[in-house]
This record gives structure tokens, C-alpha cells and sequence, in this order.
């Protein structure tokens, strides 16, 4: 696969291109922060449509082969309209593998699936897992809150577990779902603490690592020179800062170019 | 006083207009939020400056005589470009009159601030509060969980008063402020949580309640119809569901008009 875009609402995608890197480490990628305007999660689906074309003409204009929308608002809301605007580029969001993974893992049919207020409201998950397995059971939260402990960097302790505690006394309410899909790119930095306060024998599925094997499967080549281009719309500085906990790769913010969408 | 416009990033700016309205309930209000592009907290100076400037031009194309800007970080950082763009137009920030009602009330020349990151980064209530009083001790803290719990709703209870005592620990160290400015809108939400968490004997200081007094004084008169009109860029829903909690009122979507800005 030879340029991999890969846009996001901010940094939260971060996770999406990291598990991209880890799956075709040799590929090249171009990822697209779109910070001036973020958050998506709690913008209507007409906006959020609007901005992912935007980034999309952005990214196209530098030169891609596939383009990922890594983020899950943008994914729910945005697919058709990507899809319309370029009808010959390959685009993958980060919904349907997802899906396709909790609906693997589950033994009992009850999923429960944890995002923005956007990605909720936009019943995508629910949507997407009825599609492919009609009579599952769906119960779908939105966690806002885990956006904030993630970027402050709260990733453990009485904080995070107290929030996270409360947001599952209400998702597992029995019959408790026994698969937990991740529908946002900020929340598998709380994997750790989620393990430590979700019920035992629950699968924890994150959409980053689903979503870059079903990129691995559809590229099928790992041909390139593992470049890696960052972009953003505003805020350089801050999106370095954040970014070394999303990517795992310290960076300064001469190593992200700004551009106006 | 004629016509008052409130101008916020989104709903916070409301806990600004409720307190308008307790001191003048007869003057006439005109409340923009930006909600399609918040929050301001974590863009860049330039950019919440413009963004400032096109919500002023909404409010002015609709006839206001007096601009309030109940946004912590456009008052921080658009205040000069809205006074250079509308020279005539009276423009009140709610940072001075937050900084001048803590001078007043602190007894050690110690104040703590907390805000959004944009607001801190700025330093602009270090600097309203020096130039009052060049000797002023003044700590200033990002708390951007706060916001996220606001929004949620979850004002009270263990999981607000532990994200707040991990933001006190740092903030109330030794030689320990005895002054707290609320420097977000969203913040007054909290103020029973705050009373329980911090240190005794620690004035919490609301800059919406200052700045409402500060605008009282100033109007001189509250001639008026005690009229309200509420204006947003997007999510008139969404609006109209957090307006509930942050005004005192309830609204429905069509109590809420949408702008383009």
C-alpha cells in the first residue's frame, strides 16, 4: 500500500496511526488533525459530514491511496459524504471493524459500547453490529468524561476509576454485557484502569487495533519507506505535547505543519 | 441599559447571563454561543481572537448597545481585538471584574486561579491581577476535567470531589492561597462540590456573579423588556438540554436560534 491518510477530529486518532504503524510498519502515513475544530463529538452529523470532506480534500491534494477516518464521530457521521466526494479512493472507518470484532468475541450476544455523545446519538455502532448479527443486544453509553481524564493524563488511579465506576455500574447492569467496544481513539490510554474496574470476564475491544488489521488485510503489501507526515488546523505546541502520549514517539511541534482547511 | 449581548464559546457563558439577569431582570438580552466550533480553551490566541470578531458581528448586525464577553478565554485573548474591530461598542470582559473582587477579598495577598488551558497559557488573570496589584501572589492552574464534569452533569458526589481534591492538593500547597477565582464559566456548577473540597477558610470568588456587578454598574438603569433571545452555530438540542442546568430555565430546541457565523 503505497500513502496511508489518516484523519482524526485532533489527536485522539494518534492511537489509530500508531496501531497502523505497528500492523505495516513500512507503509507510508499522512495524518490530519483536524484540532482547530474539535471536538466532533458534540457537533451535528450535518457539520461533522461537512469537515470530514474538508480534511479529506486536504489530504487527497498531498497525495493518498487510502484514506482512514480514525475518528469515531467522523466515521459515524461522515462515511457517505466521504464516499460521494471520492468515489475511487478507499476509505475505511473505524466503526465496522470494530463491530466485526466485538461480535467475534462475544459468548452471550450483549455488547456494550462506550463513546462520545455524537458517536451514541448516531446509533452507529448499534447499526453497524444489527447489520451484521440482527438479534444482538446492544447498549450503547456516552462517556465524555473519559475524553478530559485522557488528556490531562489521569490514565490510573482513584480519579479514573472512580469515573470509570460509575459510567460501568450503569453499562453492566445485569444481564450484563460481556464484550466492551472502545467507540472513541481517546479511550484505550484508560485500558489499564478499565481492566481494574470493569466486571471480570468482560472482552475489552479497541477499535484502533480492529481497525488497522482490517487496513493490514484490504493493503495486503507493507511496501514503502515508513515515512510519517503530521498535520493539524491549529495548536502545534499542544498537539505535540499530547501526542507523545497517543503515539509513543516523542515529538516537538516543528514536527507538525499547519494548514488551513 | 438597552441591549445587552452575551457572546460565549458555547453554553458556560450562560451561568454569565443568569447572573445579568438577577442584577438587571428588566434589560434586554442577546445570548450568541459559538457552540460549532468549541471549545476556545484549547485553540490558539489568533484564532479565538477572529472567532471573537465574527460572533461580535453577529451581535452588532442584530443591534446590541453593550457586548459582554462571558468566555474566560476570548476575554483573555479577543479583547483588544474586539475593542480595535468595534470602537465604540463598550466591551466587558469577565476577567477584570473577577480579578477585582478577589483583590478585595483576600486577606494573605495569595490567589488562586483555575481555568481552561487557553486561559492559563494566556496569563491574563496573573496580568489583570499584578497590574491591580504589582505584589500579588498568584497561582494559576489548568482544571479541564471540570468542564467535562459540568457538562455532565455529575456536580456532586465522589467522583467530582475526588478530581477536585487532586486539583486542590497541588493548588493549596504551603504557603496556601486563601482566595479561589472560578476562571471558567462552566465552574459555578460546581461551587457545593468546591465548598466541600477546599481548604477551609478559602474565598471562592464566581467571576460571572463580579462581572454581572460590574455591568450593573455601568448600565446605571435597567430600562427594558426584560426580553431574551438565545442565538447558537450548532446543536440547538444539545443547547437547549445543558441551557436547563446553566440558566436556571427550561428551554426547548425552538427557543434557540441558529446562526452561521
Amino acid at each position: 500500500m503505497p500513502r496511508i491518510g489518516v484523519f482524526d477530529s485532533g489527536i485522539g486518532g494518534l492511537t489509530v496511526l500508531r496501531a497502523l504503524r505497528t500492523q505495516l510498519p513500512n507503509s507510508d502515513y499522512l495524518y490530519l488533525g483536524d484540532t482547530a475544530r474539535l471536538p466532533y463529538g458534540t457537533k451535528s452529523p450535518a457539520t461533522v459530514a461537512r469537515y470530514a470532506v474538508q480534511a479529506a480534500q486536504a489530504l487527497v491534494r498531498e497525495g493518498i491511496d487510502m484514506l482512514v477516518v480514525a475518528c469515531n464521530t467522523a466515521s459515524a457521521q461522515g462515511l457517505e459524504a466521504l464516499r460521494t466526494a471520492y468515489p475511487q479512493l478507499p476509505v475505511m472507518g473505524v466503526i465496522q471493524p470494530g463491530a466485526e470484532a466485538a461480535l467475534q468475541a462475544t459468548c452471550t450476544n450483549r455488547i456494550a459500547v462506550i463513546a462520545t455523545e455524537g458517536t451514541v446519538k448516531s446509533g452507529a455502532y448499534g447499526a453497524a453490529l444489527r447489520r451484521l448479527r440482527p438479534n444482538v443486544e446492544v447498549r450503547e453509553l456516552p462517556t465524555t468524561l473519559l475524553v478530559a481524564l485522557a488528556e490531562e493524563g489521569w490514565l490510573n488511579g482513584l480519579e479514573a476509576e472512580a469515573v470509570l465506576r460509575r459510567y460501568f455500574t450503569t453499562l453492566f447492569d445485569a444481564p450484563s454485557p460481556d464484550t466492551l467496544v472502545l467507540g472513541c481513539t481517546h479511550f484505550p490510554l484508560l485500558r489499564e484502569a478499565m481492566a481494574a474496574t470493569v466486571p471480570p470476564d468482560v472482552n475489552i475491544i479497541d477499535s484502533a487495533e480492529a481497525t488497522a488489521q482490517a487496513v493490514a488485510r484490504f493493503a495486503e503489501s507493507d511496501a514503502g519507506t515508513g515515512s510519517l507526515r503530521l498535520m493539524a488546523t491549529d495548536g502545534t505546541e499542544r498537539f505535540a505535547r499530547l501526542a507523545q502520549r497517543f503515539l509513543g514517539t516523542t515529538l516537538s511541534p516543528q514536527d507538525i505543519e499547519l494548514v488551513d482547511l
